[in-house]
């Protein structure tokens, strides 16, 4: 068991988890990162084109990111459990496409999944390869909420060859 | 003065903001969405691809979003004040190209700018128009370190005519 580039399986769709949210989680959101009327105050929400108290969309995003990592910090705890080695993960090139589909209101549970779609072997960096991986949330009524397609540069097991320097 | 789609003006720069990154700022916000190493220890940062201990990449958007929330509230403030209506703003279907060009460092100070770059009245909405903006992040050193383009849904002083319905 390996967390290289050459072991991100293609094409399988992982279950991240999952998080109801709360009123008082959109609030704190809200207040500390998205302070819009919609976000913060029931009577606000009904008049706006929400037409109800919802979350912050970047709160959506950041249950991703929180589950998205606890979810790779288990493969890496059986990985260094067993006694491997973790390869790096790290840099972000850029995510594309982040999509709110539907609001998420007070007491929506949000399902959170994953699935890579391509692996790309970095020809400037050699060491690196791009994973790429469809990311969606799904409400408790099977409805998609969000969307982002992210990339994220991760270590790999066989190098290519070194970049030519003129 | 107004903050109706017709009002927003097309092509300005505009500054949000800007803020100076501490390590008790991207430890708290890495802790709490981001948990990865290299957003909570010096020592295991240095060993990253990164090479130091550095913002999540979502603590740079968050920092933008409230620094753009905070403009613009400042903006309604103002028309509220001199009696002036508030057009409604609100839902987004989706940002795009979000870019992380340069790690923010423990210290680094990020000027987070605005310029409307399009603005689209919708169709098959015709009470609201599409404000597209490219919205930049740099540091004390004039680097770009993130860039991401916003839409966001606006009300129209003057709807457009209404959609048929077959």
């Amino acid at each position: 068991m390996s967390n290289y580039f050459e072991d991100v399986p293609l094409g399988m769709t992982v279950e991240l988890g999952q998080t109801t949210f709360t009123r008082e989680d959109i609030l704190a959101f809200a207040g500390k990162w998205d302070p819009q009327p919609f976000h913060l105050d029931e009577e606000a929400a009904k008049k706006s084109l929400f037409g109800g108290l919802c979350a912050s969309g970047w709160h959506t995003a950041a249950m991703w990111l929180r589950h998205n990592i606890d979810h790779r910090n288990r493969i890496n705890s059986q990985i260094t459990y067993r006694g491997g080695k973790l390869a790096k993960w790290g840099p972000s090139p850029g995510f594309e496409k982040i999509r709110w589909l539907k609001p998420v209101l007070v007491g929506d549970t949000i399902r959170y999944t994953q699935r890579v779609k391509e692996k790309i072997e970095s020809k400037s960096r050699p060491t690196l390869g791009l994973v790429v991986a469809d990311n969606e949330g799904h409400n408790q009524n099977g409805e998609l909420v969000f969307a982002v397609v992210s990339k994220i540069f991760v270590e790999r097991r066989n190098p290519g060859p070194p970049v030519k320097k003129d």
